[in-house]
């Protein structure tokens, strides 16, 4: 692999989640293979899971992490080209992204969307820029509109968790949150669980008015009412998202649709989970994440190997 | 050792310091015992010695440091069960402990006193939050109202300089300071010289009003005239701390007892001790913390064997 | 070497530089000098290519680096001797050098001028208070006057691109900038040419009232006239300063000053330095940075190398 942008830069999902089931077995077992090896964590927007799990995984490779908080401890990039700098940024990517390139063996970048601009936000401006100037293989902690490590820990947790049965359901179901949310997670996880090569059933659900970028959800089921959509699932997906159509807006905030043991009881002993930070008894009631059914612990847990086994496979090409 | 959240976590502060002492000779002896662990040292507020030392103390016994500053590069966490998280807090402390828990071998957290809400510093708010729901053996780099790997480097550098005595006198006096300081340091030391196994002579001085925690200091000898608190002393051991009584509050900031040659010159040639950092002629005069007497860099040297012989302690149980 | 404050810490400019070109064939062949060595990183200011690039060459060198920023991470520090520190300073920089010393085996340093008291910037209080309090090696990474890491990587990137001419003519060319920069870059890149042993002709060109200190610069022919000063040359170093005479002023914005290849074309096809982070457009036209002359990236590059040979050369003498 030479980058891992999206979820479909993987050769293949369910491949790559079985191969991470196999290393979580023994993480330690590819230490030789980052040896004098940096990576770069490059924060221009705050983490925890990400921040941690990525520094893990590259360490149990034998890597090096150098992490850098891009806003307090650097300085605003420009990502225009051809503009008079005589603003308040003080250096190009083009520079910085290869300039970095320099000293860390791949790049990896938290920026999120700033939900104000729509055109520039599903350019992935700071993105596509460090893959267009770095010289190194660029790692995606979460961009403007994908975070598809989060994308490949759901897809192991799915794997490790499912029933045994032809076809799984798989929903997707938007809850309130008091403030504007990206739409990555909820992009990444559709376009997993729509691609995955075992062929969910995929079904999304949220209030009208807050549906996704279409293009991610291409072969979803859209349903707008929440229990329906809940009928015979065997996975709750659950994430706010602000409007996509009204960019950025927080339209609705429905405790209805907050996930609560009403909605869990029309599924078929579904499995919860989220990405986390969740916003307990606004996103989710404490009677649904804290019941047997809830997985978003074993989900955190397994984005230490989703970033291990995409740093093992980006390092296996260097 | 399972933990670290005070003192009375250590079998015997004695022997603990001794073979701390015996650590301080060869650091890298046991350097095979933390390879391939982690530590997550978490902020939530700032931090020089025990940023740097507690690092060290990992990095001599081969583990991989983490550290995450909570405020600025994650978000606030909620302490509170079953409340409605509509407000400014983004995570649970539940789910925060858990995870974290699952990329690091060692949890270590500084969360100070808000000195605000008495009961709520009292019960520990964070500290216990993450005994509760972390999963792995946690570390108290100073909280609410305890620093125990400071108090530990007080009993390494006190055995070090101790003068060849029956019974030491130990001295803990209270100085001025313009801003409201917690009480963690002062109670920690005070429960240190208390419990140890040399039965020191313990006096607390300071002006009425400013009593710590009496189940804090059961056993010392309150003493409200400094001068004669101490005579004959061979430890001086000096820190502010704001009320306790009224809570946080700064009631007397008066110069007369700032530590000076005035106040040393009726001890036993005593030896002075300060945690640092001290705001130099207005808790300690130039003249004391310039004398041959002082010792606080030692202290400040002592904190990282403090951390290390108890990461060891708590690595050889992991 | 016993530190790195100044390009005159080095015993020899070219032989260092050489030295570097070698190191940096094979990066990691030092591995075992820097083993069980810490370095602590302390940012006083913000940093990009310093922060990753002296890790980097830690790293290469084997030794663990520690950074901390000292303003978010930490506290004020006092420099002033005597004071009551009764004020926002929380810490004297005696202590915190002295215990910083106890815990790193070197110290490396950044510290900006403040370009508001030039005495002040001028004595170099950050620097020197922790030369004159570390019990170890201090490095600077770039101080009120001087950035004396990124000189030594300029030498190594002219010694790389130099043409085969007898004797090199070397520019240092102030260009327009909005806001008040410091000295420190234009001061270490003058005297690293000034006295490298090869024998430069220096060419120092600015608008009037630009003029560097002149300690700084005796031996360059300065040059009000910019296109008169690049006639023939072979490196051009570019780089904003705020006036030195009317101390941390921006007296002009003139664009004429932005280089282009108006004056460019007035070399002997010389090669663009500057040491980043640069403004396109204001201090230098996107015809010339992304020209094939520009020799920025590699310059960046160098700073790795330029750590690494003074890190190797502090090592061997501990």
């Amino acid at each position: 692999m030479k980058q891992y942008l999206s979820i479909h830069d993987l050769p293949n999902i369910k491949e790559t989640a079985l191969e991470a089931i196999e290393l979580k077995k023994n993480p330690l077992q590819f230490q030789e293979l980052g040896k004098n090896k940096t990576i770069g964590l490059l924060f221009f927007n705050n983490s925890l899971r990400t921040r941690l799990s990525t520094q893990k995984a590259a360490l149990n490779l034998g890597m090096e992490p150098i992490v850098m908080n891009f806003g307090a401890e650097g300085w605003q990039l420009e990502f225009e080209d051809g503009t008079v700098m005589d603003q308040g940024k003080s250096e190009h990517v083009k520079e910085a992204a290869q300039v970095i390139s320099q000293y860390c063996d791949i790049i990896a970048i938290r920026a999120f969307a700033g939900l104000e601009d729509k055109a520039k936000d599903e350019a992935e401006e700071v993105l596509e820029a460090f893959k267009k100037y770095a010289t190194v293989p660029v790692l995606n902690m979460e961009s403007s509109v994908g975070h598809p490590l989060q994308a490949l820990a759901d897809a192991i947790t799915i794997e490790e968790h499912k029933p045994a049965k032809k076809k799984l359901k798989v929903v997707l179901s938007w809850a309130p949150h008091p403030r504007a949310l990206p739409h990555a997670v909820g992009n990444s996880f559709a376009e997993m669980a729509l691609a995955h090569e075992d062929g969910f059933e995929v079904v999304i659900t949220h209030p009208k008015g807050y549906e996704l970028n279409p293009e991610k959800t291409k072969g979803a089921t859209i349903e707008y009412d929440q229990d329906k959509a809940f009928k015979d699932a065997d996975f709750i997906y659950t994430k706010n998202w602000s409007s996509y159509k009204e960019y950025g807006k927080v339209a609705n905030t429905d405790t209805d649709w907050t996930i609560s043991n009403r909605q869990m009881a029309e599924t078929d002993n579904a499995k919860f989970m989220h990405c986390l930070p969740v916003r307990r008894n606004v996103v989710v009631a404490d009677e649904v994440i804290d019941s047997e059914n809830s997985i978003v612990i074993q989900q955190a847990n397994n984005r230490t190997y989703s970033a291990q086994i995409v740093l093992k496979k980006i390092l296996e090409n260097l």
